[in-house]
């Protein structure tokens, strides 16, 4: 964060021009499962979607939206990911959106549709129909939080954050709902990201920036190593604020990749049976590329995360997942710290006190700090701890 | 299996010349703790090692035996890994060599030495040259089962096999022993195999024979997808049944191959926490690197792993698995079955009977079988399921 950018309540609806729905169409057993965030005006578009093979309707279609540039509108629905239905799913995911541009009297290439929940359910059209049409009549420059829960699926808390950003030129806005949770029960697929803003920017510099942000936010966040059918990042820029931000596309990225890292942060937390988010930091790297792919080896590896879920100051696992990261180092000049206190240095552990660290990590945020002392730079990732939680919610569950 | 092989009681000391024990010398709490055999002549000798960075000494060591090519013995321990244990940790290591070396009047350069357990503390040394003593004392032709014991960590029970291999010039006979569950709490490391054959063989023919067994079987084994500091697989060949096996190489390295692949199994069988040996097969796939990419992704998911704790029949998160392994394959040409019931096909579920599937998936033997009808080449890979005692015996133990 500089100091011009300012936290603000709200999210999606935070920059101007944007309204909002959450409703029940009836896909889940209860609760909302249908958001639909609107611009008033087109906006461009730019987005970033899953690399599975086995990509959902919904994310072959977004994709031509985002290329073609501009969008009116994003329509979500949780509870089902619309994944693996055949050629008839495919139709399915088509009349969202047709259902979305005949009411707001755009052209369905200018909608942006994303499911999420069970695999291999066709969807049931005709609810999703009727809650557009009740999203529409709701549709509310309030409707963020709305948006924000009707996105869930094991999620236990909505995801939002809103940002100002103070430029010379004037003040623009960000903001954003997530959902996450790991790949989530039952087949729930997917990790989602909205964001929208009142900034003016073209398709192609928006993509830029949306493209860095991501790197150094959702990229760097990890819960159970599964990427799902239906993961997809998007933002609208609808101009509203009268800004021009090209003239400062670093500041406006930056505001860009800190409200996706609170994103992140709060997906992490909330991973399926977390009980801390853990901060994994790997300094003195050569580049960030390896920074990060050795902090994510430490991140996905199961015996750190069911250390820390322990309270166990386990450095050796650490230092294990490390040396199996691929990344070239110099395991006699590395160090390992826990929570500020440096625990392996010199190829050996430190005297530290076990049973006080042990006590310090029983505490709902962790951070492990690798330096390598092989370069200058660094990266950071977000997961979360592994526990008896995360096994009952993927196994109790009968799809 | 061929005809000309056949599985035969008992393990190391199964091909003639070799003899081993198994003794408590004090590093574990209780049980036996220290493993030695040995050839009763220079063996030419093989071995494959951890690509882990941070590699314990033992490996750092024995990487050199193996590169001299001739070995007597090896020397094992379980309950401490010696890892991350500095020079000093480095020079326990030798000092192990040193004393079984001194005891079978051979060059230390000729004793391979392995260690499993706890990472960075020190060996007690004293106690293990103590340990080496007693074991010379007891080294039998009857030892192999003690052997298998005292290399056990959180293994629930010993791991042998061995096989008979009838040639036109006579039977040699190949015997193995193996360790793995996982990494391992507290922080163990290790997957061990120790091979021993009485086929005549020189060390570069033995190394590739050993490369091409461990392809195919080790290599596709995964647990929790931790590859710990101190794994190793190597294997000695002494020679003493007289027969040349160069002229056999083929025959030769099926034996070994299907031996190596019992031990696997019988490694993921016994996997922290297991309750089930998975077997998934990728058939149809263009190379066989790819479908055991494929197999290893659908293996270390832990949504899969968790669903086949509760006995759900949940394709689609195998789907999701085969999607994003990073391995090219059509989503509509593929199929996926379970205990023999095709799942999925066509880009669909198929009508299968879910219910009856769940109670068919409740057997200590599990199926997957992925045909993408791209190509012509398959890969097996062995795991277990994911369950609260994997978490349990991760996450209760405190270093």
């Amino acid at each position: 964060m500089t100091q011009n950018m300012t936290w603000i309540t709200g999210s999606v609806t935070a920059p101007r021009g944007f309204r909002a729905a959450g409703v029940r169409c009836g896909i889940k057993s209860q609760g909302k499962d249908l958001a639909l965030i609107v611009s008033d005006t087109p906006a461009t578009v730019a987005g970033m979607f899953t690399t599975n093979r086995a990509a959902a309707p919904c994310v072959r279609y977004s994709r031509h939206v985002v290329e073609a540039g501009t969008a009116r509108a994003i329509i979500a629905n949780s509870g089902n990911a619309n994944a693996a239905t055949g050629e008839e799913g495919f139709m399915d995911n088509v009349r969202m959106a047709q259902k979305v541009a005949q009411l707001l009297e755009c052209p369905p290439a200018q909608v942006v549709t994303a499911s999420t929940g069970i695999i291999g359910h066709r969807l049931p059209i005709e609810k999703v129909e009727k809650g557009i049409e009740q999203a529409m009549l709701e549709l509310s420059p309030d409707g963020g939080n709305a948006a924000a829960e009707a996105i869930m699926t094991t999620d236990t808390v909505p995801k939002q954050e809103a940002i100002r950003l103070h430029l010379p030129a004037g003040a623009v806005h960000i903001g954003g709902i997530a959902k996450g949770a790991g790949m989530i029960a039952p087949n729930m697929a997917t990790m989602l990201c909205f964001l929208t803003t009142d900034a003016q920017i073209a398709s192609p510099a928006l993509q830029q920036v949306l493209k860095d942000a991501v790197e150094r936010s959702f990229h760097c966040l990890t819960i159970d190593s599964d990427t799902s059918t239906n993961d997809m990042v998007v933002i609208l820029a609808n101009g509203q604020s009268g800004v021009d931000v090209h003239r400062y596309l670093n500041d406006f990225q930056m505001a860009l990749e800190n409200l996706c890292i609170r994103l992140a942060q709060r997906i992490a937390r909330d991973g399926e049976g977390a009980t801390k988010l853990v901060e994994i930091e790997v300094r003195g790297a050569p580049t960030f590329t390896q920074a990060r792919k050795m902090a994510k080896t430490v991140a996905e590896s199961p015996l750190v995360k069911t250390a820390l879920f322990g309270n166990d100051p386990n450095w050796g696992r650490v230092l294990a997942a490390m040396g199996r990261s691929g990344v070239d180092f110099d395991p006699d000049r590395a160090q390992i710290a826990l929570q500020g206190t440096l625990v392996y240095t010199e190829g050996k552990p430190t005297a530290f006190d076990a049973r006080e660290l042990h006590e310090q990590l029983k505490t709902d945020t962790v951070t492990i700090v690798i330096d390598l002392q092989e370069g200058t730079e660094h990266a950071t990732v977000w997961t979360c701890d592994f526990s008896y939680d995360y096994v009952r919610i993927n196994a109790e569950y009968h799809t």
